[in-house]
């Protein structure tokens, strides 16, 4: 038997005209170059009504993907909107990323048009001509001096929003299974993937974000996101703030821990999110400064160290909230807040439930699976398996379907995640089986990194394995298998990387060994390698 | 261009597989006539799955209805998740409604099995004869005397239960979109009509619940619904507790105001929802009591008067949260918490923003319609129209299709309520086209009332109208036209009604009066007629 409820499909277009009447007087703060910049709702959404002019004046299609290479600013929020809501899907660039593989990235989503903030542009510019199907830079003027090249696919944001007539009327999108964003994660081995997300996955992601148990964005909270927009969306929380009403301050290039930590302080902050070296740095500072408005700081991307977030909460009254998520998964999946079954439990033990990275949200489903056999684990808080995930806004295949050995053939993610999990569904990550680094909450490929290195003609083989960092979580170590009678120093792989890699992907240290021990199918050990260097 | 999220359908069995692992020890609390029966999610979450069995056992189809006659208890709370995730439909019944209009819903939705309250038994089984399509009766002992009388058709669930093996396994309902429950409602004039939620419009309304600008439920709550659960599914607040994990303390008969005060002292309830008679009946005992645990008292189904929440506010330090809502809106649409927007008013405007029904929640769209031109009307605190509702859990029409008047012809709802709308969004109804009383939460249809009046022989015309009443919000008063020298007397009216409708629908007042006024059209002109009479 069918319900008897009305066909409203579950799109960005509910959330941004919701706010544009009932939030109007919302504040949007953005820091630039030349200072801060304060905004309201209703001004923003009459930028972003003739943004979608302009999305038409140039020609963009639908379904046509507008990238983005920018900071967390407000020009970036307009666009998170404009774009879907319009029809065309929003691709957010990592600018973290080195330039070949951005050109690689926008190359395979065949990106239109590329909005670039003015200060980031000679990051990108050097590209441009590999970016074959790109038509327009758009550049956003964020004060910075940089020069603007002399090219016809050249234009500027503000320019073409002050001579664009806003667009009046409802945005529609039909259907809510609909792409809406998509963006590239770096993850396992190989080339980057595009994640596709819907409006449905936004729309029911931004809601769960909502809820008290969650992150519980309100109308009354003013929101600070560190964690950039090219991150998954910055969690997702910009579409659930502008859901919620919530106002938001965007620290825009100051992503220096003295500068967030004042704009936390003078904007009474009340919900801020970024990964643990963001909170790192700004620990010693905080001692300084009246954040008391503060509410939550959700931590994730990476594990929260304990000492972290026990540091902050001796400092400000409240620790890191964990967060864990991927790209995959939109990133919201669980969520550490320790429930009412915790009550009664020691500060030493509540501390090891805030070290997990906790619950499942409303709507995701979170099993552990035996690798080799394939069956699923029981929740004993011991017992470890491979992390899988269910739910309406996790990856069910990357773009172009690639990476097809990250689905289960019941449709469930395959996290590359190792986790045990209690009886309450308390997650806690033990190991990893895909081989990457996360430093400061982005990814390096220890494949890539080694392939690299194995290319230097004085080299027989290289792997590269995480050592744990206060400051970056982990930072990616080089063992190094060098030609007979042949010598070569750390120096001289760093120069042979430095023309091939971001300089942050550099390893911090280059250890020469005599040989690499081996798994019986004769892969590099790095669980052995791990314990004979790191102990 | 299509997304790649998993294709995860939004189901009631999502809502009962979290819990039933999750929050495995939240308590369930149920006051029976035998006193307090106390119990947890887990034991709550197996006798669901023994449930399960035992309605495949009694053969009840896919899609069939399955209805219940009963008070706010577990067991209720069973039927709730055991009916719809075995993919049947959940029909709650309406027990304070006369016998023939019961007796005219069960039919008229064709109801296969009643699971009926042994205490609710007596006003039951008069009318079994003419339920046709019901094969069996399963009474839920609630520990009162009734007899069970002697009939093939009769089981006893304790029974069935203890019998039943558990389902194994995870419930499964391929399609959001699939019936889940249905309420019958006896808005506007003629028959009652069906409204069929679905799994989808169920688990998004009960997730809006979850946010922390709505009612905000969270795991560490503990929620008592004195709103009835035959209607609206208690406001939704049952689906939306287990979803987030909450104690829940059912009042099950006992609905007296000392009672309930008692009961949201002693388990330090948190969040609790109902009709203004309800919080009025309590409000000279607040007093008494040490209610600090409260959070939330959610009101609606009538206005709050004024004086009603400024008098839970003096009391207990929290006003009465307004909340409008409908049958056909499941029912949550809109809700009055004061916005950041209204900092700074003075209490006494801050009292009038809480009079409002507030500003529609997310997923839900409202207007004003003029209902001459059908012209959108403007929100500016001032112009009235009829308020329209557009959202996933709105209906799209009625059971087998009447009503279609309801419904505007692009699809939104016509609420029959009035209202102005402020430039926020912040809707307060003004007045109303459905000519109905609401009377303690309940409708009483005037057209109804009318027509048995008018049908003695002695009486020519006869108008209800609505009067203001203190505790009732609403009670119905006659006015009447006799034959020319035929004298009749109140009491001979009442005895007159009482053969033909609920006595609670009996007219407070019944005034004979010369003619009644009509409009150009003929009709009486109730406007007139109350202006005449109530000032
Ligand atoms: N709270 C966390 N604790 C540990 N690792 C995390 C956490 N959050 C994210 N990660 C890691 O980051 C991955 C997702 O990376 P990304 O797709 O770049 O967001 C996850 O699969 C984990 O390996």
């Amino acid at each position: 038997m069918q319900a008897l409820m009305q066909d409203r499909p579950l799109t960005i277009p509910h959330i941004f005209h919701r706010a544009e009447r009932q939030f109007q007087d919302k504040r949007i703060v953005t820091t630039t170059l030349r200072g801060e910049v304060e905004s309201t709702y209703a001004e923003w959404a009459s930028r972003v009504r003739r943004l979608a002019t302009v999305l038409d004046q140039l020609g963009v299609p639908e379904g046509a993907r507008v990238a983005t290479f920018g900071w967390n600013t407000q020009r970036h929020l307009e666009l998170y909107f404009g774009v879907p809501c319009t029809g065309r899907v929003l691709h957010t660039l990592n600018i973290r990323l080195f330039a070949e593989q951005v050109a690689y990235i926008a190359e395979h989503a065949a990106d239109d048009v590329v909005f670039v903030d003015r200060s980031l542009l000679p990051m990108l510019w050097p590209m441009a001509d590999q970016l074959t199907t790109v038509r327009y830079f758009v550049v956003l003027d964020d004060g910075a001096d940089s020069e603007i090249p002399d090219d016809p696919r050249i234009r500027d944001y503000e320019e073409l929003l002050a001579a664009a007539e806003p667009f009046r009327g409802r945005f529609e999108v039909a259907d809510e299974n609909a792409a809406a964003a998509m963006c590239y994660t770096s993850g396992t081995t190989g080339q980057p993937k595009g994640v596709v997300y819907s409006h449905r996955s936004t729309v029911l992601h931004s809601l769960v974000s909502l809820t008290v148990d969650a992150v519980g964005l309100s109308e009354r909270d003013t929101m600070l996101p560190v964690v950039p927009m090219f991150h998954v969306n910055a969690w997702g929380l910009p579409y659930a703030a502008i859901f919620a009403g919530t106002s938001i301050v965007f620290p825009g290039p100051a992503m220096k821990p003295e500068a967030l930590v004042s704009m936390l302080e003078r904007h009474r902050v009340t919900t801020t999110a970024g990964v643990p070296t963001i909170w790192m740095g700004m620990l010693p500072l905080l001692g300084d400064h009246d954040l008391s408005s503060l509410r939550v700081v959700v931590g994730g991307g990476s594990a929260i160290p304990t000492a972290l977030s026990e540091g902050w909460r001796e400092a400000i009254g409240i620790p890191i909230t964990q967060a864990w998520g991927m790209t995959e998964t939109s990133p919201l999946a669980s969520l550490a807040s320790p429930r009412s079954h915790h009550d009664g439990l020691s500060a030493e033990q509540l501390i090891e439930v805030r070290a997990t990275q906790g619950q499942a949200v409303p709507l995701v489903d979170l099993r552990i699976v035996d690798m080799d056999t394939g069956e699923e684990q029981p929740w004993d808080g011991a017992t470890p398996g491979e992390l899988q995930a269910a739910g309406p806004w996790i990856a069910s295949s990357y773009y172009g379907d690639e990476g097809r050995d990250a689905f289960t053939s019941d449709g469930w993610l395959r996290t590359g995640d190792v986790a045990t999990m209690d009886e309450h569904g308390f997650v806690r990550l033990v190991d990893r089986t895909k081989d990457l680094v996360k430093s400061g909450g982005e990814w390096i490929s220890s494949v890539e990194l080694e392939n690299h290195i194995m290319a230097h003609e004085d080299v027989v083989e290289a792997a590269v394995i995480a050592k744990p960092d206060p400051k970056w979580t982990e930072r990616p170590v080089a063992c190094v298998v060098t030609e007979e009678g042949k010598q070569l120093t750390s120096e001289q792989v760093f120069d042979h990387l430095r023309q091939r890699v971001a300089k942050w992907w550099l390893p911090d240290e280059v250890w020469f060994v005599d040989e690499l021990p081996k798994t019986s199918t004769g892969k590099f050990s790095k669980k052995t390698l791990r314990e004979q260097l790191l102990g």
